[in-house]
């Protein structure tokens, strides 16, 4: 029911999400005569495959997260309590960001060792791509949180991208060690204890794009502020360019001809085509899609809930971190 | 002397700037040496508006703001002693930051009421500028100094943009009052004090591409980060245009006959075309260039200097909170 469009966006997604991935099904959770509106008539063809949970309580976007947990009807709230109760794999909502961590921490619970749930992301880079949390879960952080953070990035690279010994980099203002904030300082001395991690020191803002890193460590107002900013540039790049087309004639011919060719670079800077990010710590998948998602990105966020469920994410983080042993929650 | 390439840059963009601007003079602070063998053919036709001033003493890149304090004859010192001394209007640098910041502030000294300088730059949006403050000069900030940053940043844009009313945003992880971390929430309260100025409230990392406010307040954490992450992500869809055209002949026509119509888009989104960030709060000005800028970029920081002499940038700021009286120093 959340985020910018609702089910108008929401339900055609999934039934497009449906079709084309035969081994997937959905529980819709909401208001049953909206969702109804806009099934779409390949709907009937897929009735083994989807259901719709009614009910007309739902949390608004500007909810406070307080109030949110006193709604056990909402949708967002069912949604939840399905992944609890293993009827459901995961959970994907473009609604309330607030919410759906309170709400989730509440239903799900964390992994033993680990005290506050991050918001993970893929950030697109020249050569393939970097996590980075988190990203807005934690405005106020202390130096242990970073290093869970690093902890569970770590294990994503290592699942996702397949890669043994994942360079993990804490964000800072400089690489020097003199550089930071107390708070990038004492995480630095936490995480160089850890030899279990890849440790490769500080990293600055644009190393994010230049994959010098696998993994990037930072507070969730930095992260949070570091991809808004990239998001916020990338939509204003796709647009100048194509205003540089629409100029004249001329440059529409142009255009037309160069579009085969740059569709792959403008995909690639899309921050739509990299929507969903996951809220690790949790026992269970939940994925967070933008609230302005439109269906083809919303099914990006359904996509990579599927990956995180193939991959088993929740089962091994809680697997690493028990071999760890103590870290520091 | 500072910089990725010392005076292999600054000299050569110095007299590029020095011919294309018959009003302005240098002195050159430094390596007499090494300045001179950089020295360009045409510098005997400038010979009246440039001098050398010899130090061999000079502050490294990884040198601790502490031990470069000590350095009273390194050419930064001496190029702040100038500014002092009323021998010259400005001082550019491309050397350490931190040092140059340290430095700067035991030279020159603060306006009375502003407790800390802030480096300011304008980043560019899709419709003009927008001035985020500040960038990188203290990453541990309390409320009052974004306060400060905000009164200061709106003169900037005063000044430089002749705006009335600048609209000043609070940089944050979403616009809802209850969002933020225990800073922002302070300094918003604050900010809602003061009639003088034009506070809009809290604005995202995206807002600052697209023309909501003209000036956005941030720690210098933040907004380091923020503008390094810029910079990465317009720096690889440089390299992934570039990549683009380069595929095949076919491609590389296409780019050489779109190239005139690129270029201005690419000049607005690369950073060496905006290099130079102001050190706010001085009783002088002092002008901050990129240690990896090339000619073309240094002379942008040296333009940022001019503009400020000319426009009396300190006097203006000095003025405006004399008017305004206690601003939480």
């Amino acid at each position: 029911m959340g985020g910018d469009f609702g089910p108008r966006v929401t339900v055609p997604a999934s039934f497009e999400y449906l079709s084309e991935n035969p081994r997937i099904s959905f529980t819709l959770i909401g208001d049953q005569a909206e969702i109804s509106s806009f099934l779409p008539p390949s709907s009937a063809d897929l009735a083994d495959r989807f259901s719709i949970v009614h009910t007309s309580d739902y949390i608004a976007m500007n909810e406070k997260p307080s109030k949110a947990l006193r709604s056990k009807q909402s949708s967002m709230a069912l949604a939840l309590q399905a992944v609890k109760a293993d009827q459901a794999d995961a959970c994907v909502s473009a609604g309330n960001t607030g919410a759906l961590m309170v709400l989730a921490r509440a239903s799900l619970g964390m992994h033993e060792g680990i005290d506050r749930p991050a918001f993970i992301t893929e950030i697109p880079t020249e050569k393939g791509g970097c996590h980075v949390l988190d990203l807005g879960a934690n405005v106020n952080c202390e130096a242990k949180h970073l290093l869970q953070f690093a902890i569970m990035g770590s294990i994503i690279s290592q699942v996702v991208d397949g890669k043994d010994n994942p360079r993990v980099g804490l964000l800072n203002v400089g690489q020097e060690d003199m550089k930071g904030n107390n708070l990038v300082k004492e995480a630095a001395a936490l995480l160089c204890e850890r030899t279990s991690l890849n440790y490769i020191g500080f990293v600055e803002g644009d190393h994010i794009f230049s994959d010098e890193a696998d993994v990037i460590v930072c507070d969730g107002f930095v992260g949070n502020v570091a991809l808004k900013t990239s998001e916020g540039l990338a939509k204003m790049i796709n647009n100048l360019l194509r205003q540089t087309f629409q100029q004249n004639p001329y440059t529409k011919l142009l255009g037309l001809l160069m579009k085969p060719f740059l569709k792959k670079m403008i995909n690639q800077i899309d921050p739509k085509t990299h929507n969903g990010a996951s809220l690790l710590g949790l026992k269970g998948i939940v994925i967070k899609s933008h609230g302005n998602a439109d269906a083809q990105s919303f099914k990006q966020a359904i996509n990579r809930a599927v990956r995180e469920v193939e991959q088993h994410v929740p089962g091994l983080i809680q697997k690493r971190i028990s071999e760890l042993g103590d870290i520091g929650s």
